[in-house]
């Protein structure tokens, strides 16, 4: 069945019934949606991406499942990312008459599914048709106790860095998707990793509970290029170890298989959806939260942040080269 | 210069460069922005709008500025319908690499000056790039203290309703658009009404405050169809009294000359923004806000909501058949 069979208001009325009004929310069917904080003292997080179609996935590539999970997965670790509880999202679908209805219930299902797994509710949303591109707009609420959420400029001279799981993973499985490698399990695996990313919000918000844990991000662009965000906001420069890097057991099969380089994927490559942070080291000997320390936040010496990449072999000296800004 | 000249980094400066982080708001940057919530104990409101080039626009129609300013004035005439107060608001630009700078500067002139109006910063937004067609995504964040926002399912029997202004003006004027009529004084009026509403920001405020105000939303669709709304979610019926419509002189005299039926869009067409609500019959003598009085909520009497529309000539008889929904 065509999304023109259906109609906006069929369209609606399955959204409805896939995700019921949530307890503690009310106003859905009203002009906003109203969500009740969870703390007294809070602070609202706001974050919001949009995708659109031949930008940013092609239809035939991704299946709508997995859209619609990583399209509500990759918001809720923009909350994760400042140690915040995601509370919810809002959804907008831009879609062509000519879109196939079950298309429309994988991606829903998808979406339902972190949705559901998170506890963060469908608040609200908008449907509307589109000449011809799918558009997809997710916008997520979170809170966190007042000043408690964890920013790019909180690194302090002398935090270790960390990361909550290996890096690498997804970058692979993107390029396996692209050359269009056999998918063993392997590769099966890598490409769940990007199609399916899980985001750390219950490590996130663990974090956060940490005092000594100061600069905290999410890797959406991999580590060379958002470690120099948190730089650039706190004014500080870092060592990592490129041998203290987490690479997955699936990561470096593919790569010998393939002759792909590992530590390229894991610092050049984004979408892990891992949480990066600094943190002391008196504070990283209490984490409870998975994790691995990868370096060192140093004093600024120039104008511009600077990574030193330790550990590495004669092919990583121009490692500043791969990052994308 | 084309946005392709540009890059996404400088357009991101450009946005930063015209919206400066506002007091209160913090982590534009981080991964998500915080905003402090005004009230210790509080609702939070949220609403969001998708629009794309060729099914809610063109882009040869509608100026850039206008745009702007309707893509943020009709989210946060969702807060106001609610009477809430609209604290600040994310976007989501997808935008083809042809698209000229220029064009973008106007549409971020206009929304960044409804955003000073109503005192709402850009909280945060993300930008991408769009094979085609512009798309466009606003979600407005807003407040209001613990239950006191109001709902479509709020009105009591007996109750009268009000709006907060003339109805029809935008109507007429996407008409005078669409029909290419000469723009003299009066059509520019109602032109101005469609493209550049103004939300009752101040306004639902102050009845939120009273109350005596019951139910309440925004005009969007038409007092005929958003007025249903109303009645389904509060179980009522209402008597409308059509000569009791508030009309603009400006409307009037268009209508005349054009040979339309000035209410037929007072009813049917939508963009009005203005408030619809129901109050006590002692509350309304007490309000402070403009308003006109059109009707009275009665009981339902049939399992369907109905509005007896009084003070119509034959040809309205059949106004119910006018409903979009």
């Amino acid at each position: 069945m065509k999304l023109s069979d259906l109609g906006e208001f069929g369209l609606i009325a399955r959204i409805r019934e896939r995700f019921p009004a949530p307890e503690g929310v009310t106003g859905i069917g009203d002009d906003c949606a109203i969500l009740k904080p969870r703390y007294n003292s809070v602070d609202t997080l706001v974050s919001t991406d949009m995708l659109v179609e031949g930008t940013h996935f092609l239809l035939k590539d991704i299946p709508p499942y997995d859209l619609g999970w990583k399209s509500a997965a990759v918001n809720l670790s923009d909350i994760a990312a400042m140690g915040g509880e995601p509370r919810g999202t809002v959804l907008s679908l831009a879609l062509p008459a000519r879109t196939e209805v079950e298309w429309v219930d994988e991606f829903l299902r998808g979406y339902g599914d972190v949705s559901a797994r998170f506890n963060t509710p469908l608040l609200g949303g908008d449907t509307t048709a589109s000449p011809d591109r799918i558009c997809i707009n997710v916008t997520v609420l979170g809170e966190a106790p007042y000043a408690t959420a964890r920013k790019r400029a909180d690194a302090k001279k002398g935090d270790l860095v960390c990361v909550t799981g290996t890096l690498g993973d997804s970058a692979a499985g993107l390029k396996a998707i692209l050359e269009k490698k056999e998918r063993d399990a392997d590769v099966q695996a890598l490409i769940a990793k990007h199609y399916r990313p899980v985001p750390r919000v219950a490590e996130g918000q663990q974090l956060r509970l940490n005092l000594g844990v100061h600069a905290m991000m999410d890797i959406s662009d991999g580590i060379g290029s958002d470690l120099m965000h948190i730089l650039e906001a706190s004014e500080m420069n870092a060592e990592v170890d490129l041998s203290a890097l987490p690479l997955s057991l699936a990561l470096k099969h593919v790569c010998a298989r393939f002759g792909w380089d590992p530590l390229e994927l894991a610092v050049c490559g984004g979408e892990d959806y891992e949480l990066l942070f600094t943190c002391t080291s008196q504070a990283e000997m209490l984490l409870t939260v998975p994790h691995f320390v990868i370096g060192r936040i140093t004093d600024r010496t120039l104008a511009q942040p600077q990574i030193s990449w330790r550990g590495a072999t004669a092919s990583f000296a121009g490692f500043d080269h791969f990052r994308r800004h």
